[in-house]
């Protein structure tokens, strides 16, 4: 298997970029990685190891760039050089941690659509109070959905957690203002409708305070309430953290509870950890395109890369495929 | 002033409502409160206070109704009784912490809306890290909103902020998914440039993920996403207390820690209670319509009454009205 990775993007490239890639190609023996970036900056950290090669190349997009022009102008970008990897064949998959809209572009644009999907989702795994974690979709790549948008979701989502995730028959729920049938806006009340005719384990309407519960395995919605759900989950979270830190650090009393509670209070942040859960796919493109969190270490790295591997080793994207032409055929029969 | 109060509404009703109303009366020396609901169950907890009537009726709206039938159908009903009292001015304003989409109805049909204004929007006070809250609208009266109603909570969330808030030219932002100029869905993107036309203190796109950090003191959104936002805080809290509540009954030292820290980790859950917020008014009707949280103790009904008093004092509803027939002669002009 042979992934392509830009080495380029995120917070930490290309440093923790190149140490997860080294140790995914220790631990999966029939790995091979291209690494894409400044050839000089990525050895500086590269062992020596024969499944891991570098395209040499100066040119990036940073976080500041502006998506789609971005992937039209910087034509020699490690992440434009990433996609066309995969769009050449000579990459099964992609993982960049930089400009998550310019990836949106590069693989809408150069790794292409299957056919059938109108439009990608992009697709993180949240963390659970059971530790199992769901797939949440669309957050952000779709902003604008309409309901066969969301139902498209729905079997992406329902494919990749059976697959990928191991969940026999996953429970797929929409997110929604409340879990009464007929609850919702336009969009939901359709899409309800598009959701409950597929051949998934579709379980309803879902309320956003039941999501860190487990309520579903694949949270299914529109890219705008998606985002809010995601990034209200992240702000919350990291909030209330820093609080109770700070109550911790009040007086000696506090100090000493913190001593003494340290490990499982440092436990629980890991518990809620993003970078365990790996990156998040953008789901209906025809070849495995996986953003890794820009803020990712190299644990992180290494996370996105087995995920992405187990998304090649199980055909998640030919199974896709196959369904949405199935679904279609089903559709026009109606 | 006269409030009228839905005695039967809430989890912990007629009691919790009851208590509140007479901790009310005792604190504001001009405050009249009329309680509906059942008089002889409503008896059981009041204290014999001139300034509190009691309207008697055994009907009353569940939260399993269907709010448009119910509040159409059971014309006796408490929550029905109350809002008419509003509209044949026996009552300067009301409070319900029952059946939310029943007060939403009950508002729209009974007391009605200001000219101008398309749709009321529900409006609560959410936690921030620095103790002054946010005002979030709409989260959930309208979950198919234009870009014309987002002006319109601009412009009512910022009157409401000043005047009640006390907050000298409140910032006013849009939740979306980027904070650059240009980002969104069609829906942000309209109402960007509408907000920008306000006499308001605009600050632009807010993340979700700096809304505890008190990014801005109101925060205009569509009804359908200011409900993940607000659903998805509460949930995300609830489920971090609960499991930091976990691992400290880990083990003897995590429960000495637990016992040294205990005021400060209280401390920190009130500094996030609701109930210290007051309720969710509907802002948009032709009189103040709260609604108290469904499971409102004495002192968040207290709480909620204390707002509503406010808003009656600082004359909101006129402000709004004023502000409304200035904002659409301007809209003409263009």
């Amino acid at each position: 298997m042979r992934l392509a990775i830009d080495a380029m993007g995120g917070d930490h490239a290309p440093k923790e970029l190149v140490l997860g890639a080294v140790k995914a190609v220790k631990e999966f023996a029939d790995l091979q990685i291209t690494l894409i970036g400044d050839e000089a900056k990525i050895k500086e950290h590269l062992e020596d190891h024969s499944a891991i090669s570098v395209i040499h190349t100066e040119e990036k997009i940073t976080s500041e760039d502006e998506p789609v022009k971005a992937v039209r102008k910087k034509k020699q970008a490690s992440l434009v050089l990433m996609a066309n990897e995969v769009k050449e064949g000579r990459a099964d998959a992609c993982i960049s941690a930089g400009n998550t809209g310019a990836l949106m572009s590069a693989g809408l644009f150069i790794v292409g659509r299957i056919k059938g999907i109108d439009r990608p989702a992009l697709s993180p795994t949240l963390p659970t109070v059971d530790g199992q974690g769901f797939l949440l979709l669309d957050v952000g790549a779709n902003v604008d959905a309409k309901p066969q948008h969301l139902q498209q979701y729905g079997l992406m989502g329902s494919i990749y957690m059976e697959k990928v995730g191991q969940v026999e028959r996953p429970k797929v729920g929409l997110l929604n203002v409340g879990t009464e049938v007929g609850k919702g806006n336009e969009l939901t009340k359709k899409a309800y409708h598009l959701l409950s005719e597929l051949p998934i384990n579709f379980v309803g309407n879902v309320e956003a305070r039941d999501l860190l519960q487990g309520v579903a395995d694949v949270v299914v919605t529109d890219g705008f309430s998606g985002n809010i759900a995601l990034k209200t989950t992240e702000g919350t979270a990291l909030t209330l953290f820093s609080m109770v830190k700070d109550k911790l650090m009040t007086n000696t009393k506090t100090k000493i509870a913190a001593a003494l509670a340290k490990n499982e209070l440092r436990g629980l942040k890991d518990q809620l950890d993003y970078s365990e859960y790996g990156g998040a796919a953008l789901f209906g493109l025809s070849a495995p395109v996986v953003k890794a969190h820009g803020s990712s270490n190299h644990q992180a790295v290494y996370s996105a890369i087995r995920q992405t591997i187990r998304i090649v080793e199980k055909d998640v994207i030919r199974k896709i495929t196959e369904d949405v032409q199935q679904m279609k055929v089903t559709g026009e029969e109606e």
